[in-house]
């Protein structure tokens, strides 16, 4: 597909600049890529100043770039409040045609009698519907996809491949779940007696409210009792894990690897980075915001912004971490002192105190 | 399903207490629920000091609460040993039937024509069980699940959906496995040469004893020779990651997202926290300890309570995390001490011995 | 299988050593084992300084050592070069002959119509292959894996049961990926508006290039547009996340649980130790090695050998971490200058310089 550098701009209500010979706006764009792949006859965007360097030498016959940009660059510059955005919009326009999975039941899955299924639901290959399953309008189950008994899934769900939701589990509207994720196994609850560690029954479900995304290979368990719960409009990254009872409020961002121990519950608009772990039967507050590969091991109020093992106020973290990262000098400095000290005695030497050892 | 309270009381061996009016030991109670969610009609347990705020603002009918408990709450009380293992008992009562699966081999299963089947196993939708696998009696292959050449099950295990075993691996009786696990997967396993990593073949097994569970999405991997192995009664959370030839002890616990490097032994009722990671060829003793996201790089004598990354004695972690959190307060006191004795020369001037610039 | 030494070392090019009574290096031997599980009539390898104990403990029949040794063992000794890689040899000749898949179309698989297929290429049970989609010659496509739209996987490649490879997914030559892996999931983009996260499309895709090995449960996002791509040669440990548009090197080892975040490229031959997490958008340069759990947060140049969180050069990781274990004694240090000096001053008096007090 081929479209101008002017349809371009008003597609995303930008402003064509720097079109200095007045007719580089009519050139086509076959494509869009980034700074660093984008090729000539393609459009890319300037996002994140760090990349000015890379933008200067890129061969991309357009950029779409912010309001205030003033560089000199080669390629025609279409400005907009947010290239970010516009870029997206943009992508859609050249982006292959999505896939899409015809409603109806392919004939090796494998659905119980009594699974009720609402209009336009796609079910693929292998799939396997539990006994008492209910299956909203235009969800569609995945190959490989196990529904167990008495799942609700709502409307226009997609389970991709793979996706195992085991027996009880609560899914709202417009979820989406990635391949490999396990959404109901067992919590990990055990009383140790007579020097064994006993099985405690996990006889909850899991309820996924609507909007939620989860990324590949994730795992929810089943609470103990009760409900595990995903909270409206939560993303989920890949290979993160959620114990049993867990609560996460609404709107929550928690990226790849992360794992939350059982009964913890979280607020809403919670973000945790990347491989962070957050210790069991804690309330963390609305909008914390917790730095990558952090451990929280206690309650946290509102709004806090943390780093660190076990995790303090980011400013801190960063104070002490300075004051850590300069103890040479400090060693240095205590030893000058010690070895003034000593001299200073041996000058005046009858006031008969003597320096402990350096240790 | 009703049940009164002293019904309750009697299946758990508790006593009621403050039944003033004298009847509502009779009340029904038609649930059970945690402090947070028990609503009226419902029993609850009161196992956790701190929630006693929640316990003395809950609407649940009833209430488990310790031998000891002296406080003033709303519902009727039956006072037990163990309030936590006595709403376990309670929960089972009120509990949906359990899921359980037929035996027999569902028609869409692919079963090797010399498979070895005890009695009354169960083999679900689009299982596949290759060559020479033997399976015990009562055991469940659930839907989807691959059983490699030559694996042999023992009794009463539960396999979940979706569960990789490659060949040769080896599983006693009673063992569990949540949907997602890959066992016997390659070691991870090369030698560089000529610019290359090339593979060193993994030719060992796996090898799971008596009564392990192990939870969603884990990676075990297959030995280089010999086998990676999984002493007896030991738990395994969900996402954990076993390298090749990699000895776990028996009744170990091994919460999420832990991770050992290939030929480390761990002895008998080890404990790792959440996001361990123990590196390769250690050998760490019996009922060690190791909190949560801390790291092991050498080997653990018995008994040790660790903590950190390098990991050290948790007594020893708090300490020095102690003296790092105060590290601005001795450099004000260091710099105090500089001023002094600059200030001291100045007057007593004829030393002259000059002070070091602070650096 | 029995061979005898004198053939085992011939094997290996080695030389039999202390072979006193002269017939000992025609003793059969039947089976090769670690030290730690070497039994009469095996052999065993001594790879590793620290495992000397247990080799003059073991039971082994004969032992592959290293030119340079000179201790007493009851085995009869193969002295060659690399104890290790000889090892490796003898193990592949008394190895079970490997498990093989017949080329060929199982009958239960769903193979989309125009799907088009190399020679001797073989699927599995219930794999599900969908329009589109290109297998090279010799590729082994197992049990439950999931080939999306458009797919194209060169020769020789080797898919473990239930991976999914989702629509548009690039796979070169000699590619392993084990089970439970997803490759072509969704990246995890999404732009704050309205108090929600709206999702970003995510329409690039995966490529992976040849002889690249990735283990098991392993996840790697497509990319919001463009490539993610895995370079040549790399090898993937169980469990590692790799996020959008990441662009991997040449050649490099990625540990189990490592997590990469957006947009990162690596270059060629670097190594990052299991559980270590990158930050997104950065360069990390070729040969650069982060240890074990580090957290990488800003660009590193090539060569760079890393430690911590914030990672920093391993030197002044140790150094500082040195520093830090002996802060009680630099507290201490302090406390007696202080004292030192009150005393000191209370001696000369006059100068009327007070101590602050020690905070």
């Amino acid at each position: 597909m081929n479209i101008t550098v002017n349809e371009l701009a008003a597609l995303v209500g930008g402003i064509v600049e720097n079109d200095d010979a007045g007719n580089r706006s009519n050139a086509q764009i076959h494509g869009a890529a980034s700074i660093a792949d984008a090729a000539e006859g393609q459009i890319t965007f300037f996002g994140n100043q760090k990349y000015l360097p890379a933008l200067k030498a890129c061969r991309a016959s357009a950029a779409l770039v912010p309001l205030d940009f003033s560089e000199s660059i080669s390629a025609i510059q279409i400005k907009v409040a947010n290239p970010s955005l516009a870029f997206a919009k943009i992508l859609e326009k050249f982006a292959p045609a999505p896939i899409t999975f015809a409603p109806g039941i392919h004939p090796s899955a494998v659905v119980a009698d009594d699974v009720a299924l609402g209009e336009n639901v796609s079910v693929q290959p292998f799939a396997v519907i539990e006994p008492g399953a209910r299956i909203g309008s235009g969800t569609i189950i995945g190959a490989h996809v196990y529904v167990g008994h008495g799942v609700t899934l709502g409307e226009n769900c997609k389970i991709h491949p793979h996706v195992t939701l085991r027996e009880g589990t609560l899914i709202g509207a417009r979820v989406t779940i990635h391949s490999g994720t396990v959404v109901g196994s067992d919590g990990f609850g055990y009383e140790f007696s007579g020097g064994k560690h006993v099985k405690i029954p996990q006889i909850g479900i899991v309820q996924i409210d609507d909007d939620v995304e989860i990324g590949a290979n994730v795992t929810i368990d089943r609470a103990r009792f009760g409900r595990t719960r995903i909270g409206e409009g939560t993303k989920i990254d890949n290979l993160v894990q959620i114990a049993h009872n867990v609560v996460i409020g609404k709107h929550c961002i928690l990226v790849a690897q992360v794992g939350i121990s059982g009964s913890t519950r979280l607020g809403n608009y919670v973000t945790l980075g990347g491989q962070v772990g957050v210790a069991g039967h804690l309330e963390i507050g609305d909008r914390v915001m917790v730095g990558a590969q952090s451990g929280i091991s206690k309650n946290i109020p509102t709004k806090q912004l943390l780093f660190g093992t076990p995790a303090m106020p980011l400013d801190e973290f960063k104070r002490i971490r300075a004051y850590t990262n300069r103890l040479e000098k400090l060693y240095e400095r205590v030893k000058k002192l010690e070895e003034l000290l000593e001299k200073s005695e041996q000058v005046s030497g009858e006031k008969g105190i003597s320096l402990p050892p350096e240790s």
